[in-house]
């Protein structure tokens, strides 16, 4: 396995002649210049992460990666903790959210035990770190190798997946009380309250959200992580599966492919991988606008503006599965489309 | 063919039962309750047209009304008028934004000649009323009988669709100058001033603007459309094409299909077919929010709220097709999704 350092020194910045070039193209398209809006834009967008003027993502993938949390034991989550281990089983069965969302995109899921409190589970890809994290509010989630160890795994993931003939990486995420997590690494990437990013999760009762929002304050003064630091902020207040999705943004950027965000939980890994290696913001195209409380906070953050706001907040990857066919559009335009001049068509400029 | 009258009078409501199971079952869905937010309710909204707990919809098709305009003379466009008829010919070949879109979506495209102002063009379906509306800045746009005719045309053309298998529509248009016609349309059912919704339609140049809503204030000053009667107000400041789309609401829905919005013209015909039949908007789903200027107004007063928002202002049906996934993903949702129960999840209410 080549180290962390080794991967993100593989990363290349956007092919910035091939977008010129792209744009062009798609001026000259049987359009209006600009009509297509951001169709248009993620088309270069997508020109420039793949180096041609026609990119193409035939094979399509969410990783799913699922970890439990120490913090669960704190009750942040109204879920049971075992739904983690389930969610994964029925990941293999193909009948989750995410699974029927990819089916129906043409796409892959895999799913990677990060870090279930359970025994390994038979079928499912084995990256366990260990059973669970430890519980943030009375020391770090993590040791530090731990952090580096699981960015590791995803990047090293991404890159053998890339390798074995996918082409385009969307991220997804199991375990119950995750969104705690998340909301701590967002608290300290954005410097913003934690109250101002405790959202309900899955439906955690009002009368719970005091608790969840003291959780990510103790959280972050019992750890006091160094905002410039993101495998410090992943290690002392992150998640095993959230560790993981930051690896799987630096290693399909260091493979070349994008990466597509899904929701809060994404948002607040591709904070980190953005601290530990800024040049692969380049392969992030955001899906939907989550309905999570942060949500809003954290785009704004990363400078992301979602492309759909469904008002989803199931996770798993289900918003990056419904980006795919704006993906594959976007490539449509650019692959299949008219030429104003052979339509002999001269508009004003 | 039949009358308009009989066609309204063949829709039928939601089927609110359907919709009580549907909402039910969803609940029921692997998925903390709610979590896939306006997937489900359009999932609701789908098992209500369609009368059942599991839509799905194999056949789906834009069909894309084509039109000129009379007040083209008056400078609203900056495109040749001719562009009509060579996008229309352009639709046969496969090579349209809308084709390309469509395709991609898995679905139909069928242009049709609602007024072209050109000789019938080879293999394209002909529904011309004649070519090219009246300048409305000088009279209505059409007589109450040709607009009577192009509605019928166009309802009588979706329920044959239905007929022969078509299980879902889009809405499409084409026509140099129409989003002036809708803005009027806009104008008038929504009782706005012509500077509220007015847009750049396809580029147009930022000094002709005032032209444009010049165009629109006069058209509506002569022609006195009356709001309470939507086909007057189609007559006098609508077009052939907007006219036909209103008819494919209305025929759609007395099919008993969904019918998809595109963008700004698919809103100003919208708008003209709940007049005339309120009833068809249980039948509409909205797609993008349309790039252009009156595209709130417009979507307010149907009270409808758009499912994305790419900056898009090409028309043709093109964010139509882009909806098709995600209807594919609603009904992917209820007709493949696992139960809380057989995965043994018992989560809090």
């Amino acid at each position: 396995m080549n180290t962390l350092t080794d991967i993100i020194s593989a990363i290349r910045s956007l092919d910035r002649a091939i977008m010129e070039q792209a744009a062009v193209w798609q001026n000259g398209l049987v359009k209006p210049r600009g009509s297509l809006g951001r169709l248009e834009t993620l088309g270069i967008h997508l020109a420039g992460i793949s180096k041609t003027l026609h990119p193409y993502y035939k094979r399509k993938q969410v990783i799913v990666m699922a970890a439990d949390h120490g913090a669960y034991e704190e009750g942040i989550a109204s879920a049971p903790q075992i739904v983690t281990a389930i969610q994964a089983m029925n990941m293999l069965q193909g009948n989750t959210g995410v699974c029927v969302l990819a089916r129906n995109a043409g796409a892959e899921v895999l799913p990677v035990d990060m870090g279930i409190d359970a025994d390994p589970i038979d079928g499912l890809r084995n990256c366990k770190i260990r059973r669970g994290s430890s519980n943030f509010t009375r020391g770090p989630a993590m040791t530090r190798d731990e952090a580096l160890q699981a960015i590791t795994c995803g990047a090293t993931l991404a890159i053998e997946q890339v390798k074995e003939g996918v082409q385009l990486l969307g991220l997804g995420e199991l375990g119950m009380g995750n969104t705690t997590a998340a909301a701590a690494i967002v608290s300290v990437l954005c410097q913003v309250m934690p109250e101002d990013v405790v959202g309900r999760g899955a439906n955690l009762p009002e009368a719970q959200m005091p608790t969840k929002i003291d959780v990510v304050r103790r959280a972050i003064a019992i750890n006091n992580p160094d905002l410039a630091d993101g495998v410090d902020v992943m290690a002392k207040v992150g998640g095993f599966e959230l560790a993981g999705m930051a690896g799987v943004i630096i290693g399909g950027a260091a493979a070349g492919v994008p990466v597509v965000l899904d929701g809060f939980l994404s948002y607040s890994a591709a904070l980190v991988a953005c601290k530990i290696a800024p040049v692969v913001h380049d392969y992030l195209i955001p899906s939907h606008f989550s309905a999570e409380k942060g949500a809003r906070i954290a785009l704004d953050q990363l400078q992301l503006k979602a492309f759909f706001d469904m008002e989803m907040r199931l996770g798993e990857g289900s918003g990056a599965a419904m980006m795919f066919p704006f993906i594959d559009a976007a490539c449509a335009v650019m692959n299949q489309m008219g030429t104003l001049a052979d339509a002999q068509i001269v508009l004003p400029d």
